[in-house]
Formats: structure tokens, sequence, C-alpha cells
């Protein structure tokens, strides 16, 4: 699956993946009155004008970026009708040709993480026949309970040609309160930085391993550390733009090949619209918006690796 | 929520939560036929098996045990119809009184937690109203990512009485990969246990507090230091019976005053009926073996603690 999206990078030009990660704040009013015409001021409600929102927004950007990352989070926070706009969303995005990072940031013991794997990227069996669940292409996964935690996981991929995005070092202020403790010297995000590194040669499909690392945009300093720990690991960068991170700092998480990350925005780009930097789009245009941010996105993240390469 | 607990673990003299994990593997033909039969062999028929065998269960296990606790890999592997009978799983309990520990083991950064611990502990505002997702009692949450991730599910704890288990350390055999490495000279369960009982102030309950640990009775040892280092935390015990995990073995997880952990059994109680210790009810008698065996189990701990307490 790497070397599926790896080709979608390349084609795009745009290490970029979008995050589609809902809130009834992001979403303007001309689209949620119509849905709670229809559907009443309600889960259904809400859960309807999440997927017409993320539809226009993939209608405006699947043609200029690889990838999608929709938070399973917001979907959840509704129960039932939230996961079927969920599943609508996935399978949407899937059809026009994105590739679809489940963030789901499952994890548990053996047969339970298979169950997880198997629901969101590969298929349960029923009778003779495999049912696919939630069918994302990759699933962000939580390392806290150690390989048999994750080893399930890596076995769907390998029979389903999927991949995941590991944990190591995570976007948010205090990640560091347990992945920075220092262990025989070392910080917890570089042991499991090794383990992904391990984990992935299971599972290698040409340069890459369908085993990728989640590191935050936050914290560059660590990211070009693992950059070296992990030769075979794609990184999945989130804490781009709303969270502080910039152009700049993500340089350090690419290869020499301009490779080996792809970088998250959401906020920035679903909520372009009510942002101070496309008021030209400030009546509710959130597709357009959501393109004029995307590809502002991929120009930073162009001239910091040129930068870098001319240094 | 804890006091609620402990007022059922009191009545029911049995410190004791069901699991309720369902699999295709551990449903009878008989169940599983009628519901294929109506459904078909699809993930709805199957998803009917699940909600049947459990309501068998529940209805001859409530009046003896105070909890239950679904594993929700094992719905979200079947997807939406799993979901749903997730859902009416939790109502269905919830109704016949027990309290409801959602095993989601959910952890994300800031407001992606919160949109977690509104979805399955409290609620989501759409126009004046305020909506229940899953609406568990407690949910189980990782703690990779800090207090950044953890505290939301306390704020919603707080404001709608309910409660969570941190996973200190958990059942499974890698366990000790990340959570066993040495910090200062102190394991990371540890020190995750010490943050555990800092995050339990802004929550106490009574005597105990509302947000709990996860501690698996396979380590018994590290059971008898974690409960010192979290005085006010519940823990809650996988790893019983299936797992390895034996009575003797949890003594150390309670208190002096008979209280202070909770144990969960899955398949030793949900499967009994498939088991060489309950033949007399192999030809499908799901729920009479569950009790049968959940009967044991409480006369399994009752004499491993009255021992304790003897010595």
């Amino acid at each position: 699956m790497i070397s599926q999206l790896i080709q979608k990078i390349e084609k795009t030009g745009a290490p970029i993946v979008v995050g589609l990660d809902p809130k009834l704040d992001y979403i303007p009013d001309s689209i949620k009155s119509r849905c709670y015409e229809e559907f009443g001021q309600t889960p259904e409600g809400a859960a309807e004008a999440f997927w017409q929102f993320n539809k226009e927004i993939v209608d405006n950007i699947y043609d200029i970026v690889p990838a999608v990352k929709p938070q399973i989070a917001m979907y959840e926070e509704l129960g039932i009708p939230g996961l079927i706009a969920f599943k609508k969303t996935v399978d949407y995005c899937r059809e026009k040709g994105l590739v679809v990072i489940g963030d789901v940031k499952r994890g548990d013991i053996g047969s339970t993480s298979q169950s997880y794997a198997e629901g969101h990227l590969g298929g349960v069996k029923i009778g003779d026949k495999v049912f696919r669940g939630f069918d994302e292409d990759f699933a962000t996964v939580n390392p806290y309970l150690g390989s048999d935690g994750v080893k399930p996981f890596i076995k769907v991929c390998n029979e389903y040609d999927k991949g995941i995005f590991v944990l190591v070092k995570t976007s948010n202020p205090s990640s560091g309160e347990f992945q920075d403790r220092l262990i025989d010297g070392k910080p917890l995000y570089e042991i499991v930085g090794q383990m992904v590194e391990e984990w992935g040669k299971e599972s290698i499909d040409g340069a890459y391993s369908n085993v990728g690392a989640v590191v935050g945009a936050t914290y560059p300093e660590m990211g070009k550390i693992l950059r070296d720990i992990m030769p075979h690991a794609y990184i999945l960068v989130p804490g781009y733009g709303a969270q502080g991170g910039k152009g700049k700092d993500l340089v350090h998480f690419f290869n020499k090949d301009g490779l080996g990350a792809i970088v998250n925005s959401s906020r920035g780009i679903i909520a372009a619209w009510k942002s101070e930097s496309y008021t030209q789009f400030a009546d509710g245009r959130v597709g357009e918006a959501a393109r004029a941010a995307t590809l502002d996105m991929k120009k930073d993240i162009e001239e910091a690796l040129s930068m870098n390469y001319n240094h």
C-alpha cells in the first residue's frame, strides 16, 4: 500500500494529506440548515452536514492531493449516525482515487487488535464470504501495548495490502510526559521508533514499509533523529498549520529523495473559509477555500524543501 | 460514578465484571442459524447473533454481578451493524441495572480526546439539545499521549458523573516492551500509575476516584506495587481465567477494605458452555453456563481473599 501512496504523492507533487475532521463550527449555516431541515437538529442531521461538508471539500481537492485522513473521533462523537457518515466519507474518497488514512489510534492485545485490524483494514469471515468493515487504506495505531498489539495489524496489512502509522512522537504539548522520558539514555519515542523500523521489516513494499510512524511537526528536532532511526518508515506528520508547525519545520522529516513524509493539515484546510487569510471565501465557499489553502500549503512545503536542497 | 460501582459490588458481593466480547466461535449454532435465516450470513446476521448471545448472558448474570465490559473491537470488526449491536448491548445492560465499562481504549490529543469522551461518556450539543452517543458508564483510555489526551475525559467524567480506567500495565505477554522500561530506575508503568493517582484527584467520588487503572492479573507483583502507588484508583483487572490469572494472583490488587479492584473475565464466562468444566451445558446453554462460571469465579476470588485476610 505504501507504494501506492508514494505513486500518488509523486503524481500530485504534494506530500499532503487533508484531515477530514469536521466540527459543527466549521460548517457553514447554509449546509447545516438544509441538513437540519431534512433530518432535524439531531445527530442524524449533524452527520448529514458532516458528509455534505466533506463531499464539498473532497470534490475540490481530490485532483491535487494523494490522500485524506478522516479522524474517527469526530464522527464517533455523534454515535451511530456519525459512524455511518465516516464510512460514507471513506468510500467516497476511495472512489475519487484518494488514499484514505483512518485516524483511529486503535491498539489492544492480540486477538482484540486483530478485530480492529480486520474491521478497519481487512475483512471478517462470515460463512464462506469475507465482508469489509470500514475498509480504510491505512490506520493509525497506538503502540503502548507492545508487539502483540501491533503485529496483528501487520498481518492484516500483508494479507490485504494495507498499511499503518504507529504513534511515535505525537504533536500535542504534553506528548513528552511519557514519550520523552529517558530509558538507558534514550527517550521512549526513539525506542518506539526503533521498534517501528523492526516491525516494518515484516511488510516492505518497495523502498519503504507499510509500517509508518506518526511524528508531530511541532517537534522538528526529534523528527530529524527519528528520520535516521526509521529509514524505511514513511512519516505521517500532524501539527502543521493550526497547531503551529511551519514548512521550514518539515524538512527534516523528509529523506534526500524528497520522499519519506506526508504532512497533514486539518483545520487549516477544511476551515480555511473562516480564516482571515481567505476572506474572499467567507460567504461559506468551503471547497474553494480548501483548494486555495491546499495549494498554498503545497507551495510552502515546496519552498522549504527546495531551500533545504540548495544549502 | 465509582461510588455507584462500589455500591453494586458490595450489594452483589462480587468484584467481577463480565467481558461481553462475542466471537462467532463462541455462539451456538442454534442462535447463529436463526439470525442468519432472518438477516443472511452477513454482518447484519452476525451482529444480530452477537446481540442475542449477549442478551442470553446478561439475562442470566445481571443479578449476581455489578458490571459488564463490552470490548468494542469485536463489534467494530463487523462495521456499522456491529456498532449498532454494541449500542443495543450497552443500553440493555444499563436497563438491567448493570454498570457498563466500554472497553474502547481510546486516546488522542486535546479536542479529539474530548470528542471521544463526549461520544462514549458524555453528549454532543446540537442546537440547544444534548444528545448521548454510546453512553457507557466508564471507558478505558490509553495514556501514551499524556495529560492533554486524558484530561478531556476527566472533564466529561465530572460533567456527567462517569469514570475512566487508564491503561497502566496491560495483561498481554509483550506489555513489558515499553511499559516495563526503566526511567530513573522506575518502570514506565509506575510513572503512568503516579499520573493516574494525580489525575484522579480531579475526580474524587467518595473513597475512590472516577479515574481508575487497568492492571493485568497476569502481573500480580506489579499489581501489588501499583496498589500502593494509586491508593484512590480502582483497578480494573483483566487477564483472569483464559489468559492465565488465578484467584490467588488477585489478592494484592485489593485494598484491606476488600475494595479497590474489579476483575474481568470474558471467554471464561461467555464461552463457558464450550468448556470442559461445564459439559452439562454443552448443548448450547450459554446463559446457564455463564451463570455457573460466574458463581465459580466469585467463589474463587472469595476464597483467595479470605485466605489472604487469615494470614
